[in-house]
């Protein structure tokens, strides 16, 4: 049996379940494509996975964490038609993308755009899907409307930013540090509001259509009371927790929306619809010609070697990175 | 200047401050038509409103209470090409429904179905748009889907156990009242839940696909744990009140949605394609011949003079009524 080098997560607690093993090469079957994974993109719902809290979905790999890949196409299931070897590719997976090849449906994997590196392209499913979502499917933004991005400079957040920008949509974006705010603008940021100077629904100059949320429950109150009137609210994640206490008069009143939204769990059905949307609609503006937009960028705080995971995880919790971590083999 | 009665709120408080008085009688401007008025519904948020805590939206009659009405037309604006004096209709305002006479624009009445009294009409408008609003509009529902109704035994409760069955939708009701549950199964509820005899959640017998809320905060986790994946809590009231402590970490977990509505802040522009709707798709159902399928059927508790309207007030505020408070002049 070929073998293969992939993350494993030896049990749930902190860093020092991490480990590389040895374990078998998958084989694509018929309409899947396997990938040679070059590096695989960071995200918290690794680190809540590690702590045991985030278990992979059915029909995924239970030990082996990574929720995207970019890599190299190297084999080809039957009645794959798409692909090809040699193909560069990403996109999401539901576990196991930190493995040296990953077996996806060849309907949810993208090409990568021919300028950028496998490393860069590692840093797009996750944050630009999600934010795409997010913004078109949920939060149905159209061009004028205006959205509240929490955590700004994390990967969705900065995915989100240049995704208003192409839409049209005003982007307000908060952080706790000034200095990623400022990073943000020549991305597209039009308001910025710095929560180390106080809450955020203070600083706020006008409401907004949409909010982006990934504080969670005691953010509540303030996400609702911010929204104009038929205002969405799409909850990504809960950094401050998910436990709340909350007036909802305010959801009647101003008739407002409350969406709870995940890539993870998503089926194939869901997934592939998606993805070819993305790739329809979004791909081609991270072109750097052929179009007057300033194209989309994937944006890397840093790439560590795989070996190196412990360490970008201890990052990821300080908090202070801006945009996407990355892991390469 | 001709003068018509009114029911008009001297204040705000108890049931005292009801009383009826002589107001100018209005006069249709074009596009609207001036309809007298036969009928009208109660409506919690005539009671509400009573208390001070429910102002009537820009535009309608502050003082004149009354959120729909039945009757007939009696002179049209410019321009009204729909209807004519004789018209029998009926529909929304957002005010003044408890007046001799209305005027409205011509979009937002709708046509009396033939073979119903006025007074068995001023009970359709609120709760089969709301209901059909809330089932088709906001929780998406569609044949075959299951959905939980709260306080079936209401107005809004009686309209969409009748349009589940329309609709090819389960329907499963709460009510603290075993004889309400017991009459709302000839009009099409298939699985009834007497929450005198314990919590909603401990006796539903499966998951559902959407909640039709009219409880409010209390009910809040319990409303969210009992949806299926990817379900949708639709949020009509409050009769526990709004406050809420709730773990969130469902919504995201299950990608649902809590939607809040409400007829009364809706602008004509949201109104009129609302009505078409319901005239195209549901008031033919109200026919007695022509179709297989048993006849929607507006269900009126008690029809009280409007003289009597502190008395109707009294009797919704005991929770004793099934279906819905009709007033006639």
């Amino acid at each position: 049996m070929t073998m293969m080098r992939a993350v494993c997560y030896t049990g749930a607690g902190d860093v020092d379940v991490i480990a590389i093993r040895d374990v078998p090469l998958p084989v694509p079957e018929a309409g899947q494509v396997r990938v040679r994974v070059a590096a695989a993109g960071l995200n918290r719902a690794d680190l809540l996975q590690r702590r045991g809290g985030y278990p992979a979905p059915e029909g995924w790999p239970k030990q082996i964490p990574g929720l995207e890949y970019a890599g190299t196409i190297d084999a080809v299931g039957q009645g794959v038609t798409r692909w090809r070897a040699g193909d560069r590719v990403m996109g999401l997976v539901g576990g196991g993308g930190m493995a040296e090849a990953v077996v996806v449906h060849e309907d949810e994997a993208m090409p990568v755009p021919g300028h950028l590196t496998l490393s860069a392209a590692a840093a797009i499913p996750e944050a630009f899907l999600t934010a795409y979502d997010a913004l078109v499917h949920r939060a149905r933004l159209v061009r004028g409307e205006r959205v509240l991005l929490h955590a700004v400079g994390s990967g969705v957040g900065t995915a989100a930013v240049q995704l208003c920008r192409l839409l049209g949509v005003h982007a307000v974006g908060t952080s706790r540090s000034a200095e990623k705010l400022v990073r943000l603008v020549p991305l597209g940021l039009e308001e910025a509001i710095d929560t180390s100077r106080g809450p955020f629904r203070e600083q706020l100059a006008a409401p907004v259509d949409a909010v982006i949320d990934v504080l969670g429950g005691p953010a509540l109150a303030d996400n609702l009371a911010v929204l104009r009137p038929r205002g969405r609210l799409v909850v990504l994640g809960f950094l401050l927790g998910s436990r709340t206490e909350a007036d909802l008069g305010i959801v009647l009143r101003n008739r407002l929306e409350i969406v709870g939204t995940a890539m993870r769990s998503r089926t194939h059905a869901e997934r592939a619809p998606l993805v070819a949307a993305f790739t329809a609609d979004v791909l081609p503006a991270f072109a750097t010609s052929g179009s007057d937009a300033l194209p989309l960028v994937p944006v890397v705080d840093q790439v560590f070697p795989m070996a190196s995971l412990g360490e970008a995880h201890r990052l990821m919790e300080r908090n202070e990175t801006f945009g996407k971590l990355v892991l390469q083999w």
